[in-house]
């Protein structure tokens, strides 16, 4: 091997030792006639000092340059008691260089390494490759290769098989858009790329596997506004003969070892929290529990008021009346209040009213707000104690549709808890569970809410007589108001299937031309089943600190789509898409 | 947790305990009043035995039928002397049992499963969820999974990082046909899906990672004669400052750790054998060393005979004359000689010469050959010598072009060892080394015999002075006559992979927009580096024996590049279409 140590392992232990090193050049100094190069590699960095008194090998470090590739012999030896770095892990020690040998040259690169530098984000995708040494990322991929270590370790001690599932596989029903592959041997037909290993993880519960993994790449053609990627990885995981405690205890007890094992870090129990309690505490069904802010809701107090903004939405069955109260924060200025009516806009609210708390005693008089005039004192007492209003606080209040406000709120006490820094700790996770099995759309017709292999509470005929009000066997973990996974018992039974697929409109024929193979799989003996499926990326990016998932993944595409390294998607030849049995629509522009 | 233990786990230890068990009926037996059922599970059989005592647990498992999904509970006994099934993990005991309950029903499978059936492919792959409840499916996917594992802990112990790299890329020159995913964002452009992460890894090394695997779905559009799948595994290995025996030892390593930790078998140190001789003794470049058989090179013997079937290929510096003596053989009958005669011209032999040594005491009159009248007396005692003729043996002969002749008699040397028995051990693995550059096309010009990116043993100025004759710096995994695995020490110099791009005929212009990422990465400081590949899907199946990669997958597509479970490939609706930007070519026909 040409190394004996990598550079960030050097240490005092290896004093007076002749060592060899490969790496590149970090940093190179010119100083009190002696030149200092910073070798770095994977693990780290190490001085090297080279004086004239080995003229060949001095006159080579002279003219070697940042990024270089070089191979070092020396001596370690202690640094001088002055020049000790304790911001490095061999910062006590450096190297008296023997012999450098140059095994690549570098042109300068197109941006600096030895020191930060804002570099734009296209510019760092472009030259991934440069972008990827900088030390900073490197430990992000480092840590994200330690978790999933971690993970199939765990996944194989409790007896999960990984099995490999298609890539090239059928259109599924998960909601996205499906990538989409043109099958040369059968013309006309399409594969697709998988959003999720769902079915084939199933059907391998059926076929008796029992506890099945993968870290699976799944893929998605959405547009990537918010911090999504085309393709992206699961932590998938399915089981049998297993209920919802069960699998939830298995995963929890996966998570948290992970955490202590990584990051060296308790994260306790996780508590559980119903899907209605959630949405009614904190208007989301991915609550941050770091934030100590709560929807309180009053629409007992408003539905009689003149004021059609609160009676309304308090009327309405489907309406809601929240408060969200702000401890301390009744000084905030009229601009920050206007900033977050046009942030609660973004979410639908028409308005953002608010009451400043400044003197409880004096009554209406102690309070600041456009509204106070439209409350009735007494109902204005009852929701001032109800939320526990003292002296200096804000209440925000919104009132509309309930998703409306739930999606408002819930969204500004994010906002808030971030503005204010009202965060009370650095992880809080939990378990959402009860979910509903369908969500309302606009026309009157019910999509599933996770999907349509979910096994509701209830039976198959209780399921058909009250749908909307019927309860899923779902559950989400949920950290720092992050979903990091989320899965259900399945329906294991064809009768239960065929109800769920009748009730979300999907005809008789369309069910067998579609899912024949996964109610065949339920006819033939399926067991009890269900399992989970965690984000890896996204769990990576918190674990990291990361601020986008870009950040963790090594070749990573742009909003658009794009690799602009690789410069893919890219141009295909006529003879290629004539064996596809394709054309294009369009011909792109000349070139 | 519905079940207490595994049936296969059941054994004496567990006398008199209470459990439970959940699975399959396997096979239900009346006998004696009593009615046995065999549960299975991914572990193994267990018999329970219900007796007519209780009543309504007695009728329930009259009425339960095959593979229908069942819990039960009872207590471990010692079954009776003479009811011992050795056959069966568990069958030194059997369960009483106490409670049956029924978790799903099941009809009568397409194909039974309590004994064995010689079932067709289509239907097994139809029904794949309960072909693979098989025991000996099972084992195989189980196997598979203990492999990946063993090769994870390995890799991950030796400091390489597992890294993702993506799926949605651009068309790579692997040589084979790409499968293209239209892109909705970028109108008449394609993503590639990888035949293989090579250049990625390639970029990894120039990022300084330094040890890098993943396990890699790669992707061939191919026509699949021989044992192909449209996607296969890839075992993906790149490393920087180690050299060819470096990587040598650490994959070789690996592998001897896998076999002794899975299978328990010591492979021993493998041999390394040049492409020059392995070409030359086997004609093949990956030779299964299993089989004592071995090509002798006569040319020399019969460049003046005057017939031409021998001389001219033995005159011809591109043309080879080879025998290969099979011990023993001389009562082969004319009908099974027809029969190799056919056999090798599949590989393009016009013909198969052969001499029969019935006496070689006597001379030409104890040989029985239609050849032996062209050549000269003291030229064939000298081919006899050489190829170790003895009485009763038999000698073929191939006269062509070399890889006429290496392909025909190397292919007739593996059919004669496996119909004649003459395989003298179970694993013979060794390393191919010194490969050629290049290979010479029809037209002249020549191709990467391993891919572009392989280091020669050369400088560029010598690779361009004589091309045909370099040798590269790539290494094969041969194991029982099948690639396991290659790799090579790839081009970190900028001028050496143009050297190479040169030579290959591709213009600097096609060089830049092809692979310009590429000659980027070189020219910012590229590390020495190199690696390997091995094809992880003929990994399993040969190590599970089994006949097919079709058998170590949980999901095959058919010969047709078809998943006849789901019906994938599948037709897509227009809007589909629309969004990328493509047409069909000709309508399918009207369903």
């Amino acid at each position: 091997m040409m190394r004996t140590h990598y550079c960030g392992q050097l240490n005092e232990s290896l004093a007076d030792q002749e060592i060899t090193l490969c790496g590149w050049v970090h940093r190179r100094r010119d100083h009190g006639g002696v030149i200092f190069l910073d070798i770095r590699d994977r693990e780290g960095l190490a001085q090297v000092v080279f004086d004239p008194d080995r003229e060949d090998t001095f006159a080579l470090a002279d003219r070697v340059r940042s990024e270089y590739v070089v191979k070092v012999r020396g001596k370690v030896r202690p640094r001088p008691a002055g020049a000790v770095n304790p911001n490095m892990a061999s910062g006590a020690i450096e190297v008296l260089g023997y012999e450098l040998e140059v095994l690549n040259q570098a042109e300068t690169p197109p941006f600096p390494l030895d020191e930060y530098s804002d570099v734009g984000e296209e510019t760092r995708l472009r030259y991934r490759f440069i972008d990827l040494r900088r030390p900073e990322m490197a430990a992000k991929l480092k840590l994200r290769s330690r978790i999933t270590s971690s993970i199939r370790r765990y996944l194989d001690e409790n007896g999960f098989l990984d099995v490999e599932t298609p890539i090239l596989t059928r259109a599924t029903p998960e909601g996205a858009r499906d990538y989409l592959v043109p099958s040369r041997t059968h013309p006309g037909s399409f594969f697709a790329l998988p959003q999720s290993p769902q079915l084939f993880k199933q059907l391998l519960m059926v076929a008796g596997f029992d506890r099945y993994y993968q870290i699976a790449k799944c893929f998605r053609d959405e547009d990537l506004r918010a911090d999504r990627q085309p393709e992206f990885t699961q932590i998938d995981i399915e089981t049998s003969f297993l209920d919802e405690t069960d699998i939830i205890g298995l995963t929890e007890g996966m998570i948290r070892g992970l955490f202590k094992e990584v990051l060296d870090l308790e994260l306790g129990d996780f508590p559980h929290m119903t899907f209605e309690e959630a949405m009614r505490r904190f208007g989301s069904d991915k609550p941050d529990l770091r934030n100590p802010l709560e929807l309180v809701d009053v629409a007992d107090q408003l539905s009689e008021v003149e004021f059609k903004v609160f009676s309304g939405p308090a009327k309405d069955p489907k309406g809601r009346v929240a408060a969200l109260r702000v401890p301390g924060a009744a000084s905030m200025p009229r601009s920050q209040i206007d900033d977050y009516t046009k942030f609660v806009g973004n979410y639908g609210a028409k308005g953002l009213a608010y009451i400043k708390v400044n003197e409880r005693a004096k009554g209406v008089e102690g309070l600041q707000s456009p509204i106070v005039k439209f409350i009735p004192e007494q109902n204005l007492e009852v929701i001032l104690d109800r939320v526990g209003a003292v002296d200096g606080d804000i209440v925000f209040f919104g009132a509309d549709k309930a998703k409306v406000v739930s999606d408002a709120l819930g969204a500004l006490r994010i906002r808030l808890g971030h503005d204010l820094k009202l965060l009370t700790c650095e992880w809080a996770p939990l378990w959402v569970v009860d979910f509903p099995m369908f969500e309302e759309n606009d026309d009157g017709s019910l999509s599933a809410l996770h999907h349509p292999f979910t096994a509701p509470k209830c039976s198959p005929e209780e399921l058909k007589a009250n749908p909307a009000t019927a309860l899923s066997r779902a559950y989400d973990m949920v950290l720092n108001g992050t979903e990091l996974g989320g899965g259900s018992i399945r329906i294991h039974r064809k009768d239960m299937q065929q109800a769920v697929f009748d009730i979300l409109g999907i005809s008789p024929d369309e069910q067998q031309e579609k899912f024949g193979f996964l109610l065949d799989a339920l006819k033939y003996g399926a067991p009890p089943h269900g399992g989970l499926a965690f984000g890896l990326d996204r769990l990576v990016m918190l674990m990291t600190g990361a601020s986008s998932i870009r950040e963790v993944i090594a070749f990573p595409k742009t909003q658009s789509a794009a690799d602009v390294m690789t410069q893919a998607p890219g141009a295909v030849d006529n003879k290629a898409l004539r064996e596809l049995h394709i054309r294009l629509r369009e011909q792109p522009k000349a070139e």
